[in-house]
């Protein structure tokens, strides 16, 4: 006999990702962030709550640790059936992601957990012993993992939590993750020059890149306990946009007039000025990642789009770590996407994603006893 | 702005798989039976009807020949959006799948297609060059090809159209496929004795392993027009549940008292009174698929779920090509699925499902001029 | 200080391939014939005699299981250098592969072994609980798993027993094996209609294929003592020059005149009559081997080269069994090479070895317990 | 009919490696050192030269790029065969590799070659349009390459030019190689801190590592002419030994009684001091190099056995090409090997080289147009 319950009833629930402590609903901000459930019984649903003006949210859901949907979601509030038919007595793991990064180019777009429907019984699900916070740009947002090559329509189908790097690299470690992560954004500013696309910025919010009074209204704007969840690494996958503001033409502020670009020199090579600006973005924000999270590892990854800025952030992590004192803080190289292993929207593929996921793991699994 | 059409309004929509010619609405039977469209338009959205007792269908579709979703379908008529945002100009192509078979225990479980919600325009799908006919098991049904090693439940969330071996071959060699299939049945009879789970008895029939009233009336026990479809090929992975029958209890009709089993020896081997049975039902099911399908090569395919019957299953065919002159009917055997291939169920996984269609799509190209 | 020691006062040396038992000094005949020794010391020679008109003879080795070495052999009784400069206490594994086939045209191509120049102790080699005997044609004879794509010259230098599916498939289940092999030859006749190159007919001789005094006088003709070295498995790997020779033009023996041909007829397909003359060839040989080796399982092993005659081969075998009762014969196809697989002389390179004794080691230990 | 003909005879032939010009004998020096013929004719032969003391040199050799033979060399000077029976009117492209380093620790060690014998003619071999030189340590002289795992007896067997990442790299992208490196060696130090193996000190030189009169007399200290062969890129894989000798005891000189050691602080870390020191190093080789090589891009790899030092290696570049405007300098991080990739005495095996020739080879190829 299926019976509702509200999330709030349900302590053996483990929420992922940054949220807020409010589960009357559950509000999911970031990719990948979601529920997690061991639960009997032979059907599951979940009541979710959905918002939007232009970005519609996706998710994806695994039962015993497999993929088995993925769907776009409409807005309202509704029940969507997640398993059923399954043998009643035996405990169903079942995970729910969303696979949309928090849009926000879109201060409406929001997935809220409201009950679940069901004729089992919840246990809890265990922490892992290892916990990881990725903080990236559309590669960590999974941007161009799902969809044909010749896409190119930034649109919410083609972003994905399942398959990234992230994903696969905490299953391949056993670890619990969390996304940190914007599409087009940077350490100092966005692919097109904008200042205020700097992830640094926002990094002590629960999610305070959510724009407008809905956000301010869910709590996304309030200060992140990091007492509450502190990981074992923190991966920092930045870079890849700064170094295209280069390239690009300058960004105007609409309401002050107010412009500003990264600029090349006459021989093509990138204004030194402006590099150290990008340096002291990438030392400032690795001192305030150490002073919010002080027993992580700290490794800085680069590479799954070109490696042009390699020079430049590994100088800076060297600087940090060496004017901080700082022993725990390293550079990765990650593998180069190829013709062979792109996605959609010229971004990483699947197949870049594992082999990034295999070198990360590789060497996250030398600091690991 | 969106409006709404109904798909018999729609003449540039292709049907794929056996179904009837209604259209008001068009009914989808079987494993990968669906729709494709090539639309211009920023958004799209099917009205679908799906009715079942125990065995709810999924669906997976692609955009542009990548998969980007697939969800459990809820009974009732309603809408689902596949696309939205997209470029309004280009031409988008949606390939529609039912994900499960036709489910021969369940005379409710069908999906309907009634119509599109859309902005755009719709373009002709092109006939593709080369047709390939299915035949199969729980294989060819994409059992397993979903789901935890660790699942044991008959359920449809385990069944997957997309990623199949026949998904696959039809994908390497741009052909257009349908798939004729049956989880537990045979060319003699089921995996455990039941000669009723005979594919070779409905293969006239545009669909009529399922049962009841609701199939009568949506004719799916109508005579299949094979002339309307003609394969180049033909694929027949049959034998692995009659194998499997000399192993399992007898089957006992509840009706009429009567019981079936194919005997083992006392020395463990195959009775061959019964083997020959067996080896005159693929002799006679090569007959008809020669009948129906005048022009095609017939190949038998054996051996993802190991190659105990191969021997018996090669001299039948042997023997129907020696005694009819049928010079285009052939055996291959397919890679068997390893401890790294498997999937939910004992089942073959997508591993053992792509090396089984890089196989059999590298020995159909010998055919292709 | 190195000392020089005759073979036959070394009894803890392993020798491999069939062979007399002469061992002043040991001769090799087939594909993979060595000797294995497990010695301490710093350094480590071998004494060679080696003859030939046509065919040079190569060799490889191994050290502690890992290939270091392959070289063509000039004419005469010379040293050779395996190894040196090695940490004198440890014990080094050190195997010594005849590179090329018995070479039937060449009457004088032997490599003989007299004796070891070395400053250590030999220790035991311990037999493997497995043993595996190799019956074959060129691609048992590894042609064509050495050289560049381009090369087309029948030469010793494009054989190798190292890489091969034999070699592997004994790697991967940690057993002793053995190759009885000729390239071009058949299980009726030769790739060119030769019925003298039918392998059964030499299978009771230590290696009756070698023509001339040379060979009587090293006592190749002698009967193989079969007692001495049962296998758990025989695998044949025959039918692809038999195939073939229906292709071909007839062969005319030059000293009788007599001609011989396996027949097409005209619409293309094989003359019958011709193909159950084979498929009685294959029923004998499996039923000598069966004789000659009471406990093996015996597989008849198919497709590296295609599989044209598949299932003229499965039904004379399923046949074979059947008329004979043996419930340890049954029948694999191999992995077909592809572009990508393909080495010189349009013959299985490494990669098709790989795969094949991939398949074949994966089917071989369903009946280890 | 066979012939001999004197190497300086057959100006055809293209020399490989760092030498001398002298042609009575050829002398070879380095890792891939060697000759490459376009021969027609039936049959090849090489007359070689082989002293050493210690350390026995190696060889491997290819037949149309394809590796057909490797083999330890005895002491003395005398005929080796390459090839036999071949089609005579056909070219052949014979290519000799020296398998083994420039043996520092031996200063007799050396291959010469004297003539060749055959019975065709030599045709031009053209030169490639691309070149690359390879500086480095073990790594670069494809130590472990050969030999099982657990091998630990650093000798000339586990040696190898063939199958390394410098040969991959260059088959890849269609280049001629070079190259010039020292197992142990670093920019500063060795792995066991003796200042005086250091790769910078001799790069001028043809071949200034091999110590001692013979060196002399073969002219091995002779100033490198740069000009001769000016690469299109410098692959520079240096660093790990610099690493590891921060954990290694100080190293006194037994002449002077002057000892050197990278210190590490009492916490762990590096003294500071002394990566300056090393970074210093590196800087100046950099210097060196481009006054050298003045159009040549150089490329900084290292990884192949961690990344312990990425950071400091990292920022020396950076601060080279920022010091010095030099636009033409890059640092690349190489695949890490793991336990699967892992070949002979804890050095990266076939797999790592593949590996890394991939990145390196795709990261060149964004500089070839």
């Amino acid at each position: 006999m299926l019976r509702e319950t509200q999330i709030k009833e349900v302590p053996q629930m483990k929420v992922h990702g940054r949220t807020t402590k409010c589960r009357e609903p559950l509000t999911l901000f970031w990719t990948a962030g979601g529920f997690e459930c061991n639960v009997t019984g032979s059907e599951f649903w979940v009541e979710l709550e959905v918002t939007y003006d232009v970005y519609e949210p996706w998710f994806s859901y695994t039962v015993n640790g497999d993929w088995v949907g993925r769907q776009m979601l409409q807005k309202g509030r509704y029940w969507v059936p997640l398993f059923r038919g399954m043998s009643p007595e035996s405990v169903k793991n079942v995970r729910f992601y969303k696979d949309l990064q928090a849009m926000s180019d879109d201060g409406s777009s929001y997935i809220h957990i409201h009950a679940f429907r069901h004729d089992g019984a919840f246990l809890p699900v265990a922490d892992k012993a290892l916990k990881i916070e990725f903080i990236g740009d559309s590669i960590t947002s999974g941007e161009g993992l799902i969809g044909a090559k010749q896409e190119v329509d930034w649109i919410p189908m083609f972003f994905s939590a399942v398959k990234s790097y992230a994903y696969q690299t905490a299953r391949i470690l056993d670890a619990e993750y969390r996304v940190y992560s914007q599409s087009g954004w940077g350490v100092h500013n966005t692919w097109d020059n904008n200042p205020g696309g700097a992830l640094p910025k926002y990094y002590q919010q629960i999610c305070g890149v959510m724009p407008g009074p809905e956000n301010e209204r869910l709590g996304g704007n309030q200060q992140h306990e990091f007492a509450d969840w502190q990981p074992d690494f923190v991966i920092v996958n930045l870079g890849t946009n700064d170094a295209a503001s280069f390239d690009q033409p300058e960004w105007v502020d609409e309401k002050t007039g107010a412009s500003h670009k990264m600029r090349r020199n006459p021989d093509g090579s990138c204004h030194m000025d402006d590099v150290r600006v990008f340096q002291q973005a990438v030392k400032d924000f690795l001192g305030l990642i150490r002073a919010c999270n002080p027993r992580a590892r700290i490794v800085w990854c680069y590479g799954m789009i070109g490696i042009d800025f390699q020079m430049y952030i590994c100088e800076a992590v060297a600087a940090y770590a060496q004017e901080s004192g700082d022993g725990k803080v390293s550079y990765l190289q990650l593998p180069d996407m190829t013709d062979e292993s792109v996605g959609s929207r010229e971004h990483p593929g699947y197949l870049c994603h594992k082999q990034a996921a295999e070198v990360l793991s590789g060497y996250l699994k030398k600091f690991i006893e």
